[in-house]
């Protein structure tokens, strides 16, 4: 190499040493996926060195641009420009790429130093980044001022075909092109290549106009290998301070390879030893495997310098904020750290009296969110549409006016998909608690967002309301059955279904002070008792999932299990069966999860594994129940789909009764004795 | 009125009836939807009096129109045109909208006589409609010859803001574009109201723009009030033959009620007593609840004839068709009635040997498919891209070439959600057996689709192919978990996971021959051997879920039990255990759902309830097995996340060993004894 290179030849350089990090790391693993990093990394390398602005020694910085890498495939490039640019991610670890233990997952994940989040999951890059755009529009409107623009950054994401094909990035788009979601700027690596062949197989259509419609700006199509137009795309996408843009860079997948190059075939398998020798030689690459040019690392590393420079200019600029505006400052502090006002549960318990006419726990649900939102500044969120009926929307503000949509109360649209995506976007940037809501039946919409927010260890709270056949008359489509028990499935998410006020407020409770995953928070339509704290066991035993509600004797001959609506079932079946001199406990589980977790002694405490005589009911699919009734016990509840008709017509029925609850008890009883 | 009546008279009394039907139904129920169809009633009924070919006296007949209610919610509008038509829906059948036993559910359900599919899930209805045109273009194209149009229909749908906001419509519109389904019009609903707004406070995109860039030709926006011009719209259309129409329609929502109409409350609730009498005043309607003017109804019941009419044309032809084609006629025949050849599976027991090496499962479900192709004429699917993972690729065809796309190997694009949906639509349509595949952990993408395929009990078959961390170095993003067990939750879906080849010919098997409702067939992506059909257990025991595949004892002291992958483990296992003298049965589970449908006693007989030492292994979450095991059994299975690495290395790093198998079942011997 000259001494003295030109930019074009420095950019090479690095572009190169970006394309073969990825070629060798999976060769080396023998899987992954080389193709796109190939075909994309000059303009993540433009991107990456003229305009992210980011500390790679402090990963963390909350003003940082963030950078998306949705087609999270395309692992290694953004492992090669970590690597690259000084992130804690050494030459040893591309090497341990897709190895266990190692800190190069087959698809990014959080937790690796500079990764944002984690993608894989086609759109979800796409829909989450617009969240986190939300989040960063969300600060910068309550806390700039003039002259103190204390947040205020980009984000980035580079796209693909499948992510663009994904609905839950139309739906995404569409939300960002009605918020004017200026600061957010995507690249389209578009290479006209899918796995089974040709774009052209199943996506004709014109990716531009489309976001046009949206209301996008859209820039290019550009050669996405010509690094100046790269270049002017992006100042041009900065310059439009009221749209997002798109940029629409051609690629060629696979670019270098001789024999690969714009094939299918270079997307998802290593090159081969053969094509990299290939590869190495039509691109002039005289570098062993894993070792970068002196002059691409240098210049690579700068990243550092000049973000140590701006995350330095950035402190003093916030010491002169916080002069300005301390309790802007300390209240954004707060809201950074994501850290709770002391004593701001305190008030809990005195939202709900037993002297109250029934409460759908919807309702109770709205009580304690106001309640909250009064004390927890970063608490925001809204509904798929369906807010008057989820009963989510805050009334009790902390704050002002902000811009169309993105407020304390969000407006989704019918986007069930893209709000949980949004959700984990906003959570993961930082700054805000966010929370969701639609009917529980449309959870089904959004499982891959709460999976990832499981996934990712988010705080994100899934609020879903007509939660059974209790929903009525609007029948089968709008009846959860399966959903209950579905979503308990999931590794890491907690499901909560209180059974009255008093257990929903101790269910928001767990769900606001859990940081290290998220909630789906399960209410009813329909009115429940509130449970007199006085006679009963106190509803803070939510927090471990069960708790005994009621019980004639402590030392039972039958346990009643239920949860939500069904746990005043429950207790009027344990209340008739206890008349006939039967020794009976109700015990009310509103959290097989949280349950789940706790220690053998406390679970054995509830269930006395000596108590064989147990019958749970729930208003869904039976299986999973026979974790807690054993092969003795009888589960009553729904194992097909529901009907239209009033609620109360429904519940008869389809045995859910007390009735039916003690009969069921009083045949086990006689079996066992 | 007026004995001479002019059009425009007569159809605004058929427009009122349809109206004053919901505005009765829905106030007599105190629950429902009024405001959509008040909106909607003039381009309804210009859509049935003048275009939709249909006969009310014979619903099944199969070269109808189809007519899709995609806005579900609005479910009187289409009962009312059911009434009004003469299908066999009553009067009474009206009046009692929502309730129990009715046949007016709160939204639309197939059964009804004339609904053709059950809609709600916002979204679905123009997904599943653009499958019904697939179907229609798959059959027309395979049969139709010059001169004998024999499959020749339009496909309609009324659509709402909601639907077009639903990210699977985006997918759906996109493919539709793609493969140019000219016969596919849709008529948007377009009033400008959401539940929680303006629809401006959420969707400001240009829909219209939206749809032009998708490939598809827009016609208005018109007045959707306006009769002569939905009428000329809807002409515009069918003249428009390559490619697929939206008619943007404005519309009023709950037009006629003076303080209603145009608001967010009229779309979910009765208008209330007191404004339905004002907005019978402002509408001049004097007839009772319920009551229909004569000239309305006589007009409307003209359809009986015209529909008889055409579908006798439709049967003389099809005589002519059988004279000149007897061979594609009965072919025909046979694809619309859905019934299979006769032995048609007797060669499927050959497809595998236990000399062959080992054979993923996703390989021995492309052999099987390939056999069933040859035999199975309407049989057709695709991939979500991922063909050539999914190994779903067809090779053996039985027809010539079609269409771009419409054709025995669909390409559904990177589009999981459509994909469903589409399936649904085409089986619903009938005259095909589709299938879809994608990643197993990307049927979280798909649910909506599949609960709606099992609520309406059709046959559609999911391939899921990368069905455990089995799938290795692609990492947790890839690797599903919870997807099993909770695939499993939804009512009237089979779940098959088999061990081997031939384990997964008898699966496919059981897909093939369901007709009352939708099967998902997970399959490996790593090699498995092929089990000897000589010395083990018949792979015809998968019918019934689950079956002894081997004991080294009739009377077991421990049962091992497995799925899939998992199977082999166990089996060694218990080979280990049995070389120590243990009596021990193994137990292959390759469906649950088939399992649990089985009499109690052949339950007892394969797991004899006085074995209480059970091990179960599937490399997922382990809740819901213990209906299997028992409170005294163990569960092994992977309650968390996956890992990105080698397969071999994360079976092992999380206990998914036969050591491990045998090692609890030796715990649970030496409690018991």
């Amino acid at each position: 190499m000259a001494t003295q290179m030109t930019t074009a030849q420095l950019d090479d350089l690095c572009i190169n040493s970006i394309r073969f990090l990825a070629i060798d790391a999976v060769q080396k693993a023998k899987s992954g996926h080389p193709g796109a990093p190939m075909g994309a990394a000059p303009m993540a390398h433009v991107l990456w060195d003229r305009f992210l602005k980011h500390n790679p020694a402090d990963p963390a910085w909350p003003n940082r641009d963030r950078f998306v890498l949705s087609a999270g495939h395309a692992s290694m490039l953004l492992y090669s420009l970590l690597h690259l640019t000084g992130y804690d991610l050494s030459i040893d670890d591309i090497k341990n790429f897709r190895q266990w233990g190692s800190g190069t997952p087959g698809h990014p994940e959080l937790g690796v130093p500079g990764v944002e989040m984690t993608t894989g999951p086609l759109g979800q890059g796409f829909a989450h980044g617009v969240g986190m755009a939300i989040a960063e529009r969300f600060l910068a409107e309550h806390y700039n001022r003039p002259g103190h623009e204390i947040i205020d950054h980009y984000t980035y994401a580079i796209v693909s075909d499948g992510d663009l094909e994904e609905g839950v990035a139309s739906e995404a788009a569409s939300l960002a092109g009605t918020l004017k979601l200026g600061k957010l700027i995507y690249l389209y690596d578009d290479n006209g290549i899918s796995i089974e062949g040709d774009t052209d197989i199943a996506f004709m259509e014109n990716v531009g106009d489309r976001f046009k419609a949206y209301g996008w700006h859209v820039v290019g199509p550009v050669d996405g290998h010509d690094t100046g137009a790269v270049d002017a795309a992006i100042r041009e996408a900065q310059a439009v301070t009221d749209l997002p843009t798109l940029i629409v860079c051609h690629t060629i997948i696979g670019f270098g390879s001789p024999n690969k190059a714009n094939t299918g075939g270079v997307h998802g398998e290593p090159l081969g030893e053969d094509e990299v020798a290939l590869t190495r030689a039509n691109l002039g690459w005289a570098y062993a495997p894993f070792d970068v040019p002196k002059e691409a690392s240098s210049h690579t590393r700068m990243a550092l310098g000049r973000g140590a420079a701006a995350q330095e200019a950035w402190v003093a600029q916030l010491v002169e904020y916080g002069r300005a505006f301390p309790a802007e400052a300390a209240q954004l502090d707060a809201d950074l750290s994501g850290a709770l006002p002391a004593g701001w549960a305190d008030g809990l318990e005195g939202l709900f009296s037993a002297d109250e006419k029934p409460v759908a726990t919807r309702d109770a649900s709205n009580r304690v969110m106001n309640y909250i939102a009064e004390r927890v500044h970063g608490f925001t969120g809204g509904s798929a549409d369906l807010g008057p009926s989820n009963k989510t929307t805050l009334t009790k503000q902390t704050a002002g006016d902000f811009a169309s949509g993105v407020d304390h109360n969000m407006h989704f649209g019918v986007r069930e998909h893209a709000m949980g995506s949004i959700a984990g976007g906003m959570a993961v940037h930082g700054g805000v608690i966010p929370y969701t809501a639609t009917f529980m039946v449309f959870s089904d919409y959004m499982r891959p967002p709460m999976r990832l927010a499981a996934l990712m260890g988010l705080r994100v709270i899934y609020v879903f309301t007509h939660d059974s056949v209790g929903v009525g008359e609007d029948g089968p489509t709008h009846q959860p059955i399966e959903h209950l028990m579905s979503l308990r499935t999931v590794p890491n998410l907690n499901v909560i279904r209180p059974a009255d006020g008093t257990e929903t407020a101790q269910a928001w409770k767990s769900a606001i002070e859990r940081t290290d995953g998220p909630t789906a928070l399960v209410f009813t339509r329909q009115g429940l008792p509130i449970i007199d704290q006085a006679e009963y066991g106190a509803a803070s035993g939510v927090h471990r999932g069960a708790y005994v509600l009621w019980q004639s004797s402590p030392t039972p001959e039958v346990i009643l299990m239920g949860t939500g609506s069904e746990v005043p079932i429950a207790l009027e079946a344990g209340k008739a069966l206890a008349a006939e001199g039967t020794n009976v406990r109700v015990v009310s589980m509103p959290s097989l999860d949280l349950f789940d977790a706790q220690p053998q002694a406390y679970r054995d405490a509830i269930l006395p594994p000596n108590v064989s005589a147990r019958v749970s009911i729930e208003a869904g699919v039976t299986l999973g129940w026979d974790r807690y009734i054993g092969l003795g016990g009888t589960a009553i509840g729904i194992d097909h789909f529901g009907a239209s008709a009033p609620f109360g017509t429904i519940y008869k029925e389809f045995g859910l009764t007390a009735e039916r609850v003690a009969e069921e008890a009083r045949k086990l009883l006689s079996r066992v004795s």
